[in-house]
């Protein structure tokens, strides 16, 4: 077993210790602290001791791109969302847009970074063609999840909502397992519905056409306008953020959130808090070996 | 029979002839023209003599708020648009929240200006509490629209999609009529499932949980951040548009712009362009004897 701080705290070291590392080794595990190792130190496997340094820009600006192609992929989204941090601060709002990102975990803790900074923080992720268009046949966009944080302490609120009704990974275990797939998930190679794992050529949007357009505001955002559609390096990542504090002016946003958290769950709603590991958390000893693992090849030393 | 341009300038003059005026009287007609009454020169009704002039500030900034409350909502979020667009063309990215907006219309000409000056333009609105949160019992936020545009010409697109089922209007129309409504659509005062529009005191999201959290999306953003969420003197607005071009970089949005549409099409999805009345429209008799009575009341002069 070992205790989410000192797992933290030895990745970061082995990421190189800046800010950027120690914040992306907080977001990978906090994800095998959720129980979601898929998006967790899972993503090591793509370190290599010769990526690139993340670029940085010599002063903030307003509106950036990012090549993270020859960046490990989880640094080069925490850098940015530091970057983006900085930028919101000095000119209000600000936006980061990354392509040829691989595996960097969830949206959830970057944006929620940006809720603690006293920000606005919205992201997404556009990724390979897995998913049909509402009404077609054929697969066009990935799952594009987006996300968006803002406040502190209980009220704080961190969407992260995928766009398709499952993601490959699902796929693959259902078609590992044998296990049918439920009802409206899946498209065969004819376009037809399937709940055959094996048979699955395309995912469906989540919740039809509402779901099929939000997933194409963020290929637009991050696959058009960021560039990513089409990398075949990786990704394309968008991370927005803005200063809801108006100069000059004593409106408090804190208390429109509290209430609508409160109108929210009156109202039978779930409100949505992301996923958040405490700091007393404690991991197993799978997931302790498997990051001596992972640290022996980083640091070229036999694990402690 | 009156000609869309002879429309658009006639109450363009009425509204007082800046470019303001010419956009908002260019989207209402738009949306007569295009069958959507509710959204038209309907509007006009709220205009009155003494509205306030709409406040602009004395130099483009990349984060304001304006207060709409004593303004004619069409030309204050028409005067927003163009400000956010000189501001993003200024500073690279920019928003403008406007706060106790009445009635304004549709967002996607708003969008669809941004998209035509080049820009990335993404619109929502906030608005009184009619739609339950997913799996809620009580209305708690409004029919929340997004909308988003960029491109132009045949690959444009532009996204206007509401995040509940039907509008309350949908609603006011059904009881009229006395036809039930489909399943799905909405709540009774016990928040139990009812097709009886007499009994309706909530709608539901569309989709479901994503329709749902895109609806929370826009609440956070047009409400909390913008300050619209509970002024009794109308919703709350966001227009945030930013500038695709990279600066010193050959990378062309333009053609991954094409790209995707052609994916998404022959993936067998919906392009969708928001709709536009061509400039060759000709607007029936019944349009141009409510348009002349609008005028007539505006200027205090008979219609001719």
């Amino acid at each position: 077993m070992i205790a989410f701080p000192d797992a933290v705290g030895r990745l970061a070291v082995a990421l190189g210790g800046s800010p950027a590392a120690k914040f992306a080794a907080s977001a990978l595990v906090e994800a095998d602290a959720l129980g979601l190792p898929r998006f967790g130190i899972a993503m090591l496997d793509e370190w290599t001791a010769d990526a690139a340094p993340v670029p940085t820009g010599a002063s903030p600006q307003a509106i950036s791109w990012v090549d993270a192609s020859s960046c490990f992929a989880p640094l080069a989204v925490a850098s940015a969302t530091l970057d983006v941090a900085e930028a919101a601060r000095q000119f209000g709002i600000a936006a980061v847009f990354l392509h040829g990102v691989r595996g960097f975990g969830r949206l959830a803790p970057f944006v929620r970074h940006l809720a603690d900074a006293g920000l606005l923080g919205i992201a997404g992720a556009e990724g390979p063609p897995f998913v049909a268009p509402h009404g077609g046949t054929r697969p066009v966009i990935g799952t594009n999840p987006l996300a968006l944080a803002m406040g502190q302490g209980s009220d704080r609120v961190v969407i992260d909502v995928a766009t398709s009704t499952a993601t490959m990974a699902d796929i693959r275990n259902a078609r590992a397992s044998g296990t049918p797939l439920p009802d409206g998930i899946a498209l065969d190679g004819d376009g037809r519905p399937t709940s055959l794992a094996t048979d699955v050529a395309a995912l469906l949007p989540r919740g039809g056409q509402v779901g099929s357009l939000l997933g194409l505001v963020v290929e637009l955002m991050a696959g058009v306008a960021g560039g990513g559609r089409g990398d075949p390096k990786g990704r394309g990542v968008f991370i927005l953020a803005f200063d809801p504090v108006r100069p000059g002016e004593g409106v408090d946003w804190n208390a429109k959130l509290a209430r609508l958290k409160s109108d929210w769950t009156n109202g039978g709603g779930h409100w949505p808090r992301g996923g958040r590991q405490s700091a007393q958390a404690v991991l197993e000893d799978d997931f302790a070996q498997r990051l001596d693992a992972c640290l022996a090849r980083m640091t070229g030393q036999p694990g402690r």
